[in-house]
């Protein structure tokens, strides 16, 4: 109970975990049956992305330094960080698919390069 | 065999589908046992990640239009942009962390909320 | 006549060159008279140059290739594109100044750097 | 003597003033007698100043809160600022050249716009 990541642990007991590959397919049939994969370029994807991390920016832009756990955001402060990072998320899985990357398998990969680049100080 | 989605299908029964909740555990357990986890304050983090989409863009910036898949890009550089990729997915991932939001839950609600505002002309 | 720069030394000759130090002085007193300078934060601005670039970018997100001289947009089209490069330049000019940093005079000495690092063939 | 902005007065009376045509002209040249102007696109352009905003970024991302004036920055960090600041401005240049657009007259123009929509309080 005391256990901080009590409540991760039920999450994950319950199911919940969201997957790159999960999210990658729905987003791939999201833009197929409306079109708009047409638009889907490499160039036009990140220059999306961008855009998105510019929303995500202008959220924080006048805030000063900003405590972690957002402790005075109000409910909708918080969902609109909430939209505007999954934004960004979505647009870079998307990015990865066009360019026929594996976002998953690259994350984990590139998590073992840093902690070989960095590594514990014992 | 002949199902596009062949490969998806056989990577999720090989069971490697890769969780934001899994790589957010891994990222918060890296950081801490480093001692970084005292810089990671939310605009800190969101800086790392512009500093990442800057390397991210850097890749395209003379390239032109880059058609789907990149058919003529070498490893090297299908390996840097997974690298880059994946840095902008970690600071992603620990920037919600740090404040406190369920990114992969957010992603799913988007979703839905997207499909909302865009329905499928039938 | 023939020359292609004729109209830009015709502006030169109309006097009408627009300085970085005039830009800055008049933000400085824009933000002042307004009692704005206190957000003027490095950190602030800087993020509110990142919104910015994110706004430049969704102006050429969904666009392909895009030609120089910008042939097929309309004028409502160039005076917003306008409206989001001035905004870039405006903030970082002030970013610059609450630094105490002197961009013209830095933007002169960066192009010869440059030309050092890069000579012309002969 | 007492003025704080006695530094500018000084400055212009020496008549160092930088203005954005005189950037624009020598950035083309530069490009021109490299064979580089071919590169230049405008999405190339925006894609590179992106990747400076992402270094520019880099310089501020672990620092927390930064005072005016950099108190405590090394000549060293702080010419490096210079010139990633000089870097977004020679792109952002480069990129409204290309665009047929006069980023200067654009600049006053936006200054104008900015202060009508934001009336001083009397």
């Amino acid at each position: 109970m005391e256990n901080p990541n009590y409540d991760r642990y039920v999450k994950k007991a319950n199911n919940k975990d969201v997957s790159l590959e999960d999210l990658r397919d729905r987003l791939a049939e999201f833009a197929q049956v409306r079109g708009w994969d047409q638009y889907h370029s490499p160039r036009n994807l990140l220059l999306a992305l961008v855009g998105e991390v510019g929303e995500l920016s202008e959220i924080f832009q006048w805030k000063g330094e900003v405590a972690r756990g957002l402790p005075n955001w109000s409910c909708d402060d918080k969902e609109h960080l909430e939209d505007e990072l999954s934004d960004v998320l979505l647009y870079l899985i998307q990015l990865a698919d066009v360019c026929g990357l594996d976002l998953g398998q690259a994350a984990l990969a590139k998590i073992v390069k840093n902690a070989r680049k960095y590594p514990v100080n014992s």
